[in-house]
Order: C-alpha cells, then sequence, then structure tokens
C-alpha cells in the first residue's frame, strides 16, 4: 500500500494538469488508525523476522524502515501542495503521513495520537523527525509523544498541529478544497517555488534559505506568469496560467 | 531606497548613542503594501530585463536579488534589538523586512499579506527564509505563503508572528517606544548579546549555541556593567551603562 | 551545587529502576530566584576574578561557563524523560534548567523572568540556545529575553513554553507525577527512543532524522517490548516492561 | 542506461551473494567519454527543449537533473563496497560515476578530465559535489575543474583522486579483484559499518560522527561475526561469514 | 588598503570584460610579508585600542575583524576564478589572500608561513577557517600554524597548498596567465558555475551539494553557449562566448 | 585504563605549567597493538554481555562506547596541543587516539593499521569519523579502513595521515620534543586559539568559522602576550609569556 501512495504522489507531482491534492481517509470514521496490529504481530515484519543474526535482522529492519520513509517522503516531494485533512481516529501513520504534507486542517471530532509508544516503538516513519519542525511547542511534542494520549482538533489547533478545524468531515474538505481551489489559482511557478524554499528553509540557516532563494528565482522569475499577474493584477482580472 | 534603508541601519548598528530601534510605516495607512506593481511592470527590474540568453539574464536576476536581501538582512545584523510596528497594510516587503526585526507587534487594524504568490513569485527577499523559523505552525505559513490571502492582528498573535496587537498605531508606537526604552535602560553590552546568541541559536544545533555562547561571554563577562548592574540591584538603584 | 546536579542525573540516568523524573523547587516560594547575586558579587566567580590578562581571564570565564552548561545539559541526556514543574519565582537559572528538560508545566502563580539582562548578561547556561528551539514565537522568545520582564504561566501557555497550567504547586506536582506515572507504564525502550530522535532531529534537517530513526531502530525494534506491548494490546491487558 | 545502472547497483546492494564490486569500462579505450555529445545536441534533452516558459523548461531540467544525479548516488548507497577502475579515456560522467564509488584506482594510460566546462556546462551529476570531499587539493580541485585540461594517472595519484595506478587494464583489473576479494573475505556487518560510518562522517561533524557510530555499533557488535572473527583471530585460521 | 582590495574585486566581479584574474605582489621579494607589526605596534589598532571597558573593546575588535575577513572573502565572492602567485616572502595575510584565491601557484623561492603566531595571535582573517578546507592533511595544518615556520614551495606542493610550482616570478606569472586564458576561452556561464558550486559543495553534505547543482543549473544550462560549445567541438573550432 | 587517559588529559589540558603534549607508546615495539583481543574475548565487554533483550544489550553498547569515545575525545579537547608519535606496530586504538591529536608523526618502521574489520567491527572510536578530516584521499581512507591492510610510514606521509617520519623511535621523540619545545616557546593564548579555531573550521562551513573566529579573538587580542610579542620581534629578543 506504502508503495502504491508513493507511486500515486510521484505521479501527481510530475502530472501537469494537478495543482493542489487534497489527502484524507475513506469514510467518516478514521484518517487511519494507523499500524494494523493484528497483521504485523502474525507477519512478524514489524520486528525483523528472518536471519537469526541480530545485525543482520538489524540491517533488514533499517532497509525496511528507509524504503517505508521513502514512500511517505514522496508527498513531502510532491511539486504540489498537498492539503491533509484529519478527522476520526487518526493514530500513528496519520501523523507519519500528514506531517509530509504542506497544509494540516482537522474535523472537530479528530481524535490524534502519536500512538506509536504503546507498541513499544519509538516512532519512525517520519513523526519524530518532523513534528518538532512542524510545531513550535517542544513541550507539548515531547508531551503527546512520550504519552501517546489522544488529544482534540482543538488542542490541535492552539500548539499548531492543524491550521484550521472544521465542524465535520464534508466541511473539512471543502474546506480544504477551497483552499486547494484558491492555490491552484496562481501560478504554479510561484507554488512550487514557494514549497521549495519553505521546505529547504526549513531545515536550513536563513543565510543558506536567502542564497537558495536567489538561485531558484534567477531562472523562475523568467516565467511569463509574473507578467501575467502583474498585468492581470493591473487590469482587475483574474490570469489563467499554463500548466507546470 | 533599499540601498538608503540599509545605509541607515548600518549606521544605527554602531552608533553609540543608540540603544534600540522602531521601525514603523509613515502615515496611518501601511506599512507598506510592497512592491510597486506599476512601476516593477514599467521597468522591468523585476523580471531580469537585460541581456537576451537565459543563463547571462539569470545572473543578473540573481544579483539583483541578492544584493536586496543583502540591505533586508542589515536590519537583521544591526547590533541595537529593532522593534517593528506593523499597521494597516502590511504587504509582502512588510514581511521581509519585519522578519528581520527582532521584535513584532501590530496594530488590530493591520492586514498582512504574504503577497508574492498574487504576482507570480515565491517571496525572494526573506519571508520563506525566516518565516519558518520565526513561527512555530508549519502548516499555517505554507497555508498564507501558497495562498497569499489576507489575515488580523489576531490571528498573527495567535499564531505567533506578532507579539502584541494595540489598538492602533498610536499606542502601536507608544507600546513599542515604551518596550525600546525597557530595553536601553539595560546594560547594551547584555543586550547585544542577547541578540546575538538568540540569531546565532535560532540556526544551529544546541550543542554549537552553547559553545558559542561561552565564547562570547568570555569577553563581554568582563564589562564593568555586570558589576555596576549587580550592586545597582542590591541597592535597589537605576544603574547607568556606558555606551556600546 | 550545579556538580552534584549534573552527579544527579547521571545516576538517574543509568538507574534501572528509575522510568521518569519530575524535577521541581523545594517549598511553594519559587522553583529558583536564579544566581544568588550578592554571593556572585562577592565571590566575583561570575566575572572572572583571577588573573588579569584579559585573554587569561577569558579563557578561565570559558572553562566555566563550559562547565556549567555541561551540568545542565546532563539533565537533557539523562536518559529518561523529565519533567519540570515551574513554580513562584521562576527566574534565570530556572529557565535554563527547565529548558533542558524535556517537558514543562507551570503553575498559576507562577512568575517567570530571562532575568539574566537585568545583571548585565547574556544568559549563557542554555536558555539563549535552547528558548528558539522550544518556543515557536521568535517575537515573544526576543521580548522577554531583551526586556527581563516577568511573565505568567497563562503566557508560558499561550506562546508553548509550558504544555499544561495547574492551580497551585500540590496540584502541579500531582499532574506531572501521573504523567511520570504514565510515560513510566510504556515501554522504557520505546521512552528512550522517543526522546532521543525528537532531540536529534529537533538540531537537524529532515532527512537527517528520518535515517537517524531507522538507524536507532534497527536495534531497538528487537525488544521484547513489542512483542509483549502488541500482545498486551489485543489482550486489552497492562503489558509489563523490564527495566532499562 | 542510467537508470539501467542504477537498477543493477539497487540490485547488488541487496544482493546476499555479492561481497565487492568492481566497476570499469568495457573494452581497452576508455571508462567512459562522457556525454555523447553529438546525440545530446541532436536530441536537445541537454538543454531543456520542450516547454518555450523559462520557468518550466528549468522545472523540467532540474527533474531531469535530479532523477541522473539519483542513478548515480545509487553507487553510493550500495552496501557493498564498489572499487571503480579508471582506464583510457575516462571523461566528464567518468568521474561523476567513479567518484561515487568507494576507491578509485587508474592504469597507467588513463586520460582524464572534468570536460564539462569544454561544452559550456558547470559538471551537474556530481563530480563538483563530491571531488572538494575526495580529495584534499582544493587549488588542483578547481584548475582541472575550470580548466577541463586531461590529466594522467601519476598525478591523479600524487593529488589523492585514486589510490593506486597500474600497468594496464589487465593488471588494474586483476589488482581491484585481488582488492574486492581481500574486503570480501572480511565481515560484511563490518565492512557495511565502515562504509556507512565513513560516508556519514564525511559529511558531518566529528561530535555528529561519533555518535551515530555509537548508535550504529549498537546492533552491530552483536552479530555472531564478531565472536567468529576474534575466535577465528585466536586460532590463526580464516573465518567464514554468513551472508548480508 | 584592505577596503581598497574589497572593492577592485567586487568590481572585477562584475566587470563583463575580465574572465579570469591573476593576483600576486608587486616586485619580486615578496607576495606579502603580512602585518606591518611596527605600524600596528604603534596604531594600537590590531590590539583594540579605544574604549577602556573590555567588553567594549572586544565589540571593536570583532567589528574590525569581521569587516576585515569580509574584504578578504570579496576574493573568493569574486564571479570570475582568481589565480594566486605566491612568491618570495609569503607571510600572514598572503595565505589569507591566497586562500580565498580558488588556484595558488608558488615560485620555487617562496617562502611561506603562517606567521600569526609569531606576534601572539590566532590568525583571524581567514587562514585558520580556510586551510583545513583546502588542504587534505590536517596534521600538517596544524604543524605550520602552531608553529609558525618557514616552508619552501616543494613542501607546499607536496601537502596540496598549491598546485603548481614555477622556477621564478615571471615564469610562474607566464603559467597563472596561461591557466587564467585557458579558462578565459571557456563559457562564463559555465566557469562562473564550476566556481559556485565547488565552493557551495566545500561547505555542504554531498545530497546538499548535489541538489543545488541541479536548482544551479536548471537556468545556467538554458544559455546559447551550450550549444554554441557543443557545435564548435563538433566542428572543431573554437567558440567565442558572449560577455557575463 | 582509558579513564585514566581521559583524567590525564583534562588535568594537562588546564595545568598552567603545561604548554604541548608529546604521546608515544612505553617501549620500541608497539604504540599500541590495539584491543586486547584475548581479553576482550573472554570479558565479552565488547560484544555487550549482560541483559538478553536485544535493544537493552544495545543501550548498553551504545552507553560503552560514548564513554569510551568520550575519553579519546579529551585528547581533542586538550587546550595543549598533542603530537602523537606512531612507532613500531600501530593498530585500532592507536589511530583512534592519534587521530584525536593535532600533529602525528611516524618512525620508519611503524606498521600502521585500521584493523578493527579484522575482528569484524566497524572502527567505533574515532578512527572512521576522524579520518575523511584528516587525510585529503577518500580512496585510500577507504582503502586501508575496509581491507585492515597494514601500511607503513612512507605511505602515512605519502597520503597525508603523518606530517613527517623519522628513522627510529629515538629520532621521532626528539623530533617531536623539538616541535613540541617550539610551540610551547609561543604566546599559549595564540596557540590555544590556533587548535580551537581550527578543530571548529575543519567542521564547519567556512563562513561559520569567519564568524567564530571574530569573537574568539575579541577576547584573545587584548593580552598582554601580543604586545610582548610584537615588541620582542621589533627587538630580536625572545618574548617569555606567563602561563595559561
Amino acid at each position: 500500500m506504502w508503495l502504491n501512495l508513493s507511486s500515486i504522489f510521484r505521479t501527481l507531482s510530475h502530472d501537469p494538469s494537478v495543482r493542489a491534492v487534497v489527502l484524507t481517509g475513506s469514510g467518516d470514521r478514521a484518517f487511519t488508525a494507523g499500524l494494523d496490529v493484528q497483521a504485523a504481530s502474525e507477519g512478524g515484519t514489524l520486528t525483523g523476522a528472518g536471519p537469526s543474526d541480530t545485525a543482520r535482522k538489524a540491517n533488514g529492519i533499517r532497509r525496511h524502515i528507509l524504503e517505508f520513509q521513502s514512500c511517505i517522503t514522496d508527498l513531502e516531494k510532491c511539486e504540489k501542495p498537498v492539503i491533509a485533512v484529519l478527522h476520526g481516529v487518526s493514530f500513528g501513520l496519520a501523523l507519519d503521513m500528514s506531517l509530509a504534507c504542506d497544509i494540516r486542517v482537522a474535523t472537530s471530532d479528530a481524535r490524534i495520537s502519536v500512538k506509536e509508544v504503546d507498541i513499544g516503538i519509538a516512532a519512525d516513519i517520519g513523526t519524530l523527525s518532523r513534528l518538532p519542525h512542524s510545531v513550535g511547542n517542544l513541550s507539548w511534542v515531547k508531551d503527546v509523544a512520550l504519552s501517546a494520549r489522544i488529544f482534540g482538533a482543538e488542542e490541535a489547533l492552539r500548539v499548531g498541529l492543524v491550521s484550521s478545524v472544521y465542524k465535520d468531515k464534508k466541511e473539512a474538505v471543502d474546506g480544504a478544497l477551497k483552499l486547494a481551489a484558491l492555490i491552484a489559482s496562481k501560478s504554479p511557478v510561484a507554488t512550487l517555488g514557494t514549497k521549495e524554499i519553505i521546505n529547504y528553509s526549513r531545515d536550513k540557516p536563513i543565510v543558506d534559505g536567502l542564497n537558495y532563494t536567489a538561485v531558484w528565482n534567477a531562472a523562475m522569475l523568467q516565467t511569463q506568469d509574473v507578467k501575467d499577474a502583474m498585468l492581470s493584477g493591473l487590469q482587475k482580472r483574474t490570469p489563467k496560467f499554463s500548466k507546470l
């Protein structure tokens, strides 16, 4: 399934007809309840069945985690902005996935948890790496990651894990689609650059972010979109940008 | 104009009679509405008029952005704390500039926007690099940067873009000046170190920040100001520090 | 005293019977009022009494700060999660110490301040390095660090310096102990990994955090705790993990 | 072809029967003469045929370079040590490829060049990024990269680009195979760790390298290979390690 | 004088008629003997005459060093490749300056020294920062930097501080000019990119260097120079590139 | 023994009567043959005897490696320059130790090896992290680290692992003492700064190294040593510096 997800987002990333993506769970009950513990417990993949030598088993686990992370990171690498709608049960992989998205919104009934500690695991598909760069309250980050306690949408909004809360899934998806449509109405050159430069700068000193921005825009400012956008602005009409 | 701004802040930085700086827009209407699109659209500097070869044009744009960024970074490099008062229309360069300041306050009527996407541009004078290090809500950062939507002072306060909101510009400037006066009453050696170490640490692992602090204070703790400040504290009187 | 504190936390870190730690001040009045200015002013250690040569004095100060920082960093390095309860007067070293803890809670009467500027010093035992990585509101961080103004628990909660506020010290310690007990009921392998990976990732680009996680879990997923935790989950009973 | 190369090395990386890899050109004439300029000049892929908008063309080029680099980086990521034998004409991509290998040897007739400048390009498939981390003579690195001059095996040995020079291709391949066989006789757990930790440390401060090593070996020292290797050493016999 | 040097190199950097720069001392005796100790000892600028307060004096020294370093760094930032010819006495600032150049050559009579330790100073205008990234023999770097011993051109060549040695100054300048002419015959877009990417990559992990290269070349590969260079190559004639 | 070594170097670091340190093996036969495999194989500390749970055993190993590394890093942290004399058998820990020293010299009979791979281990006490930053020939680094082959002093000199080779141990120690005496005759403020800034810069981008240097020298240039050294230079007499 994760290889599928990756493949879908690699396609969306380069598909010229896509301008923004909304990701949510199917049905009302859950974004995802995370790992299927029953299956994992039977399959043994999680805990590295296979060779009996500890080091060889360790390398097998490492390969598996790296491959899994790489699938999720394809959401982050997608050239088009991705909006995650968290709703209902949003445990474990729900955070790994939504933290690799650009924007997170939630429904008021969302029940969110960094659940991995409850199955004896330090979350390893991205949550623990992305959370401290996404939420500016390190005490809260550790509180929920160490306790695995379930928290709601209002708390998520207050600490900055999500940027909007909607009454229910229908309204949340509507809201996300409206935001996606707004983003899709902008120059795709500008939104790609905005996403890329924020992600780069998040990980780097300011001085590096500035220099990268200058190199990035050296090409991107030469787009016809800038002229079209400025002219449309002056003429009070909506510009129409070609595909990326 | 940006070269002037830079020159002013380089002077303020070393001027011994300056202890803190308040930066705001003139008049009530706007901090700044950002780039003058009309002029830019006519002048063509933005989109790199000049050589017809794409690479040579790109290098001209790169030079131009780097020089522009460098002017704005002179606000950040100013040895004295700088407080920005955002009011009224605060678009585009308003954020580039105020994010290079140390403290941001706003009036309740402030209308703020990362406006660049609306003219087909990924903001390139600092906003996209400094915002993720100034506001701990990455979902919100991307929401406003990708959508260019206008937000108000209360939202800015809630997400941590500004640290205070005032009723109107008069009160905001009064508040900023009061804060500036408070800071100016402290040892200028201590405030310089505080600003410098926070900026250094923001960009670096904790362990590097700690070591830098130790090297910095190796000289700075030898100041007479420490003795004066401690003695004044014990004697319940206000110390007076010499200029920096 | 700081050497003692360090020694205690190095012991707690490796003591197999410890699963989580709560740190607070004794008595009701204060977590700590910070440096004893009277003593420091008489002893002269702060300002580097000793050799008269500026460089040699500087190196003495540097050694002293590095040693002091290293004691406080032992709280951060403690393998077991540490919860700080800020209450009453919480000045100066109160922040250096609690920012090296994992989770911060406060009582409603807490009066908190980055007090060092008031004695002519840029705080050098960790506050200025850890604050920008713990609180996602850089304007507020500089506001309080440059002004040394005293703020309360509600403000600390709003900006994300603490993650909970309690009515008084008794309730706060009860709350902290309850949280500690909850954390202590989880697999100590999982909580160690969670703390370690968050701290590593806080200081590094996402891609480095992900890779580190994979290497870390290559060994840690082989623990019996995962099997026990999953089985207990399926059987709806409380697992019991052996000591670390 | 590059996608094939990538696919081959991803297979070799995980193939349990592979312990070390030797990479060389077929025939005697060349490791590779680099890009086929004739084809590139006709095909236009190099210079980004496709959309006429400069920004969209730029993004197409960026995607193409990233994909190409990723193929070459799969040599570096290969879990098994890779030895490159440079011989005859070794231009352009010969360096991109061999710098992604672990060990480089050359024949005495090798004619090596960072050739890209001669076709108007700053080498972009890895040479300019890996060369300054592989050769400790930055003046020489820039000399050959800026001038595209052809240099021989002796010069490559003197500056440290290659670690051995052989009379001709036959002897070079023999030498490389002998070295590969020697490496293959060691514990594959130990050689994987050695490659991984050197690559990690090359890119990071010492303190990070040390910590990573400790986490890596926390699992890897638990291998049976250590016991077997030590026992064999004491008993003066050759250990035999199971596959990785 | 250093402000002049900086100003000259800022001009050369953007002057379209400049393609490469050769920097050497005037006369035969010396590249430079470094700081004029007599003058420095009288003027007192080196040791921070001025305010009597240690911290204020320290800040004055810091400002002075940063400004001085910035002048020398303008050699490194120059968009055109710079070749330094070390000859005769090449002490102290001779290394600070030539290490900020791209390529270093020497005459056989060059007498080189990291001389600063002999006047009680850790070299602070760049030598100690650039030397470990320019020469891959850290033991030798510390040997000469700690002892201030004078070494010759052959030793400099052997350890990789310079990439060529010439009989005397005339031949060295001829050699440097020949190399400069060769570089000047290449596409200025390609040489700028080559210099920029090597400098970037020298300071960063490989993965960052690769990504930066892709963004850089996204614009630069669109240059007419690539087509001209490839066509000239196929037609065996010398291309002529327009100015940068 | 390693705890003793650490303790000795922590004392040497702060002992005012020490100006430089020479480290060598006792006797003629060996610097060190590395780990006592017989003892390690019996004691089991290397391979993590103790708890049977893989994760708990892993954490025990991690603690042990970190503590061991920390002992060796105390050589690097020693404020006084340390010169290592490699002679005779110099295997395994001989490299871990000498790479943490500032300067390495060898006798012509030295037989050096990164021996760990031969006992199934990726060297974990520092060699693999420090070697790529000490020797600028990454191909050679991997060659010797992956093959564990024994190499001699001439090869070590050629690739830059050592900076001098002496006929035998007596001459090597004499040479090292002569160099130590030369270094000891310089200002201890200047040599401390030189060591510290080189180590800092080795691990960081140039721009960070430059800034750190300016902050470091802000205090250190205020030393009397600069005046004494300059005056002595002008008067052609030997300065005498007070202790550090």
